[in-house]
């Protein structure tokens, strides 16, 4: 039995400071539920997931019952998750079981986040409390750690910074079709390449800015969709895995094992996707997806970028959202607003930025750094 | 198709400033892995539960990769759950889906906190991110907020604040006979009365010390147990309710609320019930409890304290494992631990404090405040 998606919805991503966490998780929700025609109290439970309110605010605990309070769901079951930058996809994960364990049959997942903050130093420890303080990681930021992954992959493939900023201005571009996007004017590749230098070859406008936002699904059973005649998306596969050493030879084998296990779930492969959400929270975070998803050999990455493969009208359109370049990445909602982006696009919703005849999408959600690794990685295959 | 608990296992509770995080969730791993005959590779998911580690620590994300790290899981997908003190019960409510699903075959269930800090203003924090903060709670401790409900039971009902000493007396006897409680001498009701006053009528020895602590099992389809000869125990019933104002007349209600669709879920009643494991984070939350889980009507729980009908020998011993007055409340370790007395209750494994020919138990576990109720309660209700 597969769960299925019948609403979603999202707030605008972007620098939010007038809003509360409980405004932008209320807004979400509603639009979810009021895209998927559901009333509130129809809903059986709630998965929230949210990385870093603890350090943010201090409210350490509940934030689910916290955000949510209010919106009239009456004392169902909340569960608050959390995988650092895979929060929104990990609940979302959760959800699709306790829908097809027979649990319940109609769950609202909401992602969350508010990493802008006036205290700069605030949002900055938020973000480390996601990498392992280890001897090695000590003090290096995700920027940092994402900057020496692709130095590596350059020197043995000949990649270059260029291809970096042609992913970069091609998300930008994408985004500036977004109405949700919090980075809408679209920025050239000359612009990307002569930005500050964040960390050697990644310069600031390859990485994503720090956001507010909110972004929430619902997910039912089949026959729960059947009986409210809803436009539902399937969930076909939804994996999530923990990058670890000994079973990972390199970062991009723990995207590779997610998708390998995604694509079997599903039965289908990678030439049967018709658009991808990726975790760019740098745009090398992309290039890499290539391979790993199974678009290209390894080394092949770059050849993609320069025949705009990957960009909307090519053959394997990535990010049309506009990917974290254009969004931002509020840790806890990014995973959800992919999944937003998705079903818009299978349902031919997705207005100025459609992929012309979508059926089946996919989703990777990256977060946390432990041993050296991606702590966790969920992949989600949608179909029409 | 009900999941099954092969394996349990938990580290002594108490003050253990020497060890990390780590150290003690993978002691109890390994006792629970060892208990089941489990190899950490038949290991398909982990789910973690921790509350309050990211303000203790501030290693706020992915805290269960980083605490399971190098206990040999190989990459399997980890999730971190997070519901306050009840963090423990509602990460074994969301392994259960996991099973029940058909998701995975065999899931480690971790709950592991460390509370105790030389520095006690960091705990008190800690604690407080449990709490909402609004205009009628700030400030306001969760002894405060016990204290206020008992009164107003005790003004209603004639209980004193000896019966609340007598449960917590009772449950530190129950303590003396378990290796795992780190509070073992037995202390008597005028002890206990004398002791110093916290929030009128809760004194210091009615309320859970600060602990630290790690408890685990190895939850399991029934084929999965039946491949390996396993002694299981069987989830009958997992639930888990928000406290909500509207939903919930009064605080009493959410735990009710919680135990009414656990035996409609076990298809049993209280009365079918040999032991129970309650979150007596004060010995007022005990009281509380017996008319919420239907073992009497509301106003008549004091005469099952006068009668000992709650302690070892009586008809519904409450606390053999002498509960969080005992043990004290490490959070995402409480509900965790509960199961794990319970699993040994039901197997006859209990020793000196077994509670003889138990076939059925009931654990209620519960955590943090939101909006004057309590924000999350989980009854499980598990059998031989």
């Amino acid at each position: 039995m597969s769960a299925q998606i019948v609403g979603v919805g999202m707030t605008g991503f972007g620098r939010r400071p007038e809003r509360t966490l409980r405004d932008l998780a209320i807004e979400a929700s509603r639009a979810a539920l009021d895209d998927a025609g559901v009333d509130v109290r129809d809903v059986e439970a709630a998965v929230v997931g949210n990385a870093m309110a603890g350090l943010m605010t201090g409210q350490e605990s509940v934030r689910g019952q916290t955000v949510l309070r209010g919106f009239g769901l009456g004392g169902v079951p909340i569960v608050n998750v959390e995988n650092a930058c895979a929060s929104g996809a990990t609940a979302l994960h959760l959800a699709e079981a306790l829908v097809t364990s027979g649990r319940h049959e109609c769950v609202l997942v909401v992602g969350v986040e508010k990493l802008y903050d006036d205290e700069r130093a605030k949002t900055m420890a938020a973000l480390a409390g996601a990498v392992e303080v280890t001897e090695e990681s000590a003090g290096m930021t995700f920027m940092e750690i994402y900057a020496a992954r692709v130095r590596a992959y350059m020197a043995s493939y000949g990649a270059t910074a260029r291809h970096l900023a042609q992913i970069a201005a091609k998300n930008r571009a994408h985004g500036a079709l977004n109405p949700y996007a919090g980075f809408r004017s679209p920025v050239s590749a000359d612009e990307i390449l002569t930005s500050p230098l964040v960390a050697d070859p990644l310069r600031r406008l390859m990485c994503c800015p720090i956001t507010d936002g909110a972004a929430a699904v619902v997910v039912c059973s089949a026959p729960f969709a059947r009986r409210r005649d809803a436009r539902a998306v399937t969930i076909r596969a939804s994996v999530l895995v923990s990058g670890d050493r000994d079973a990972d030879a390199n970062n991009e084998n723990v995207v590779a094992r997610a998708a390998t296990r995604a694509y079997e779930q599903a039965s289908l492969g990678a030439g049967d996707v018709d658009v991808f959400e990726v975790h760019d929270a740098a745009s090398s975070g992309e290039l890499l997806s290539y391979a790993s998803l199974q678009l290209c050999a390894p080394g092949d990455e770059q050849r993609l970028v320069d025949d705009g493969v990957t960009a909307l009208g090519g053959t394997a359109p990535f990010n049309p959202s506009g990917g974290l370049q254009s969004k931002g990445n509020p840790s806890g909602a990014t995973g959800v607003a992919q999944i937003a982006e998705l079903v818009w696009q299978l349902r031919g919703d997705a207005g100025a930025r459609q992929v012309s005849g979508a059926r089946v999408g996919l989703a990777e959600n990256a977060g946390g750094m432990v041993n050296d690794r991606t702590a966790a990685v969920c992949v989600h295959v949608l179909a029409a």
